[in-house]
């Protein structure tokens, strides 16, 4: 399933109308965009990549000029714009950041329009084959009848077509591997229970709906053997990913079990650490009502204080491996994940 | 604020339909009650221990009789149903049991109903001065300036007026500790986003709504100092709690943040092990729609499994001491919990 592409403009599946409904929007401009990204249409760190990278080629297409000096000015601001749609991921910047760099060094409007689409369709090839890649090294590390606990989603709704922690997942299923699911709820906005289940129940793959707040009393149970979780972001001494990432990753130690994280390496952001990274703070409204398109369901005092990360950080002592493209990486990571970022291109 | 009362029937707040409206129910028949304490209408452990003596009143009253021996019978198998409309917490069978026992030690129906009706007063009086006590005891461990943070509703709403874990709070800003309030949202039926949060706003106490997943982010910023819980059960080795309960156990644990259930001493079974007691595990729709009342909402695909255990035991080894109404007891919970069940009458 693919779920974001081009064709004369940005295609892409509406995620905040799953499970009801299956609808394809057509985006036609870099403020659609950006409000598609800021309203979650379209989420998950892979995808936004390539979001990023075809919304300059909306920026380059958008209006008219004659000055190619005039026209790249006007691109690099709405790039600018987009980069900065949503701030924790680095991968929105780096999408639009490659391509760019193509309309950079074109020497005509004309060209630079081509060179940028060529470089988008490009991300999201890249994309698509580093997921099948991530998916088999990450496959290796499930047993058959594993019990895998995941949250958010991080499959094809979140990548463009494969995924990264649920692309280990269908990896390997196809494999052979027989693999059961918890997917937890992902509040406040519910990835997990929306778009991860309907995914797995797409692909025919076994799945339990939890709530986040279940998640101890499985791994106390016994019912969880493995937990992979995606990425927004991996720096130098932990990674960011959705708000309930880190409680899982203190859960998985305290019981023992393995804690796997999928991403690509352009998630990496070695030069950095975690308290160097600006963590999103999103509205109150995503705890007051019911999910975002329902506001009339109300389900907390319109006048109460909320506190509302989007995403936490996990320190690496609790991660066991982390899966990429260019194969599975164990601690020491200080070690190791330079070793592994030098074959980045 | 009473949350249950007498007055020719049973009286009580419609927790469902907070905190958008605010309505007394009036409850005539057992059905009716059963209904309503399935629905969660009332809900927390003592002021189901309420329910369930006044239950009992309304099974003297509901039918006309003339034969003593076949009133009684009529009556036990009432509180019989009444006694299983929830398996988790003991205190609603504490207080249908107490009632019946004053039922068959009369020996007219007059009687019956008269000391049936005395008895349920006495249980509500009795929790509401025990919630007090407790909340003296447990004040003594909040310091000025603390974050607390909990789950559920463990106020007024929960009990019949004041509080277990909540009126702990509320005993510690009576006697002028500034305190602030961590309330996690506690999914699927969200008593933290919809009860918790109405009722603390309504005493004047800060407080802050946080998703359950949100546990982890705030113990790791520091901005947590203490967790304080209600209990549906405690036995042997270790007591039941609201789901997510024990996640937020072992997140306090691997922070080195005290952790406190608060329960009266109604809510010990002290025969009993964790392995010995039924989880209830309720509709898969508490996670497929937004809430109960809203079905038309839907957050998951109808035809997802669903997992939703509506308790989870914690370990005693989690637990830095047991807040009740003759004090406050810390480990050896094995030596020292005997002690004071033996100051229950």
């Amino acid at each position: 399933m693919r779920t974001i592409f081009w064709e004369d403009c940005i295609k892409m599946i509406d995620q905040t109308l799953l499970p009801e409904t299956f609808k394809i929007l057509e985006i036609r401009s870099v403020d659609e965009l950006i409000e598609a990204i800021k309203r979650l249409a379209i989420r998950g760190a892979p995808a936004l990549e390539a979001a990023g990278g075809y919304g300059v080629v909306l920026a380059t297409r958008e209006k008219k000029f004659e000055d190619f000096e005039e026209f790249k000015d006007y691109v690099k601001e709405r790039a600018n714009q987009l980069a900065n749609a949503r701030p924790t991921a680095v991968n929105l910047g780096v999408g639009v950041e490659r391509v760019l760099k193509k309309v950079f060094e074109a020497s005509s409007i004309e060209e630079a329009r081509k060179k940028a689409l060529e470089e988008a369709e490009k991300i999201a090839e890249e994309d698509i084959i580093r997921n099948k890649l991530m998916g088999g090294f990450g496959a290796k590390l499930i047993e058959d009848g594993d019990s895998i606990l995941t949250i958010c989603n991080t499959g094809s709704l979140a990548t463009v077509e494969w995924g990264t922690a649920l692309g280990v997942i269908k990896s390997a299923k196809l494999e052979g591997k027989n693999v059961r699911v918890f997917a937890c709820e992902t509040r406040p906005l519910n990835q997990g229970s929306r778009l991860t289940t309907w995914e797995l129940l797409r692909d025919g793959i076994d799945v339990i709906l939890i709530t986040d707040s279940m998640a101890g009393i499985v791994m106390q149970k016994e019912m969880v053997d493995k937990v992979i979780v995606g990425a927004d972001r991996i720096v130098r001494d932990g990674f960011f990913n959705k708000i309930g990432t880190y409680t899982l990753a203190v859960l998985a130690k305290e019981h023992g079990i393995p804690f796997f994280v999928a991403a690509p390496l352009t998630t990496f952001d070695w030069e950095k650490k975690m308290e160097d990274v600006v963590i999103e703070e999103r509205s109150a409204d995503e705890l007051k009502y019911c999910h975002v398109k329902c506001r009339s369901c109300i389900i907390a005092p319109e006048n109460v204080k909320v506190y509302n990360p989007a995403f936490d950080p996990t320190p690496f002592k609790y991660v066991t491996a982390l899966i990429t493209e260019k194969g599975v990486i164990f601690p020491p990571y200080e070690r190791e994940v330079p070793k592994i970022l030098k074959l980045r291109k």
